[in-house]
C-alpha cells in the first residue's frame, strides 16, 4: 500500500498542528480552572483564619520548584516564572475580593 | 472507629491544599511545555513557507473557543483571554526569533 498515501498539503499540516494546540489549550483551561477552585478554598480558609493573602516564602519555593520543572521539560524557566507570577496576581486579587 | 480520626489542624489543611496546587502547577508546566514544542514546529514551518508569524483570524477563533471552555469550567473568561494573550505573545516572540 506504500505510495497510496497522499502527501499532506501545507494547509493540512497547519490544521493538524492547530488541533493539537487546541487540545493543549483545553487541557490548560481545565487545569487552571481546577487550580482556581483550590485557591478559592484557600482564600476562604485564610480569610476565616485571619491569615495574610500572600505568603512570600511559599511563593519563593513555588518559583524555584517550577523553574526546575520547566528546565527539565525544555520550557524557558523565565517564562514559567512570569506565568506563575501572572497566575498568582490573579489569585491574590481573588483573595482580596473574598475578604472585602 | 468513628472518633479515632484526629481532626486536621489549620496548618495540615493548608499543606494539603498546597500539595494539590503543586500538582496542578506541575501539570500546567508540562502542558505548556508541550504546547510550545508544537508552536515551535509551527514557527519553523511558517518561516520555511514564508507565512506570517501571527494569524489574526485564528487568534480570534481561539479566544472565542477558550472563553466558552472557561465559562463552562467556572473560570473567569476575561482571565482565560488574558492568559491566552500572554502565551500567544511568547509564541510570536519565538516565531520572530526563528526567522531572525
Amino acid at each position: 500500500m506504500t505510495g497510496n498515501v497522499k502527501p499532506e498539503t501545507p494547509s493540512e499540516k497547519l490544521a493538524r498542528y492547530r488541533l493539537s494546540i487546541d487540545n493543549m489549550d483545553a487541557a490548560l483551561i481545565h487545569v487552571i480552572a481546577e487550580r482556581f477552585r483550590i485557591t478559592k478554598q484557600v482564600g476562604r480558609f485564610k480569610a476565616e483564619n485571619e491569615l495574610p493573602p500572600a505568603d512570600k516564602d511559599r511563593e519563593k519555593n513555588q518559583i524555584i520548584r517550577l523553574r526546575n520543572l520547566a528546565a527539565n521539560a525544555d520550557l524557558d524557566p523565565d517564562f514559567a516564572e512570569k506565568l506563575l507570577n501572572f497566575i498568582i496576581q490573579e489569585v491574590i486579587r481573588h483573595h482580596e475580593q473574598a475578604r472585602s
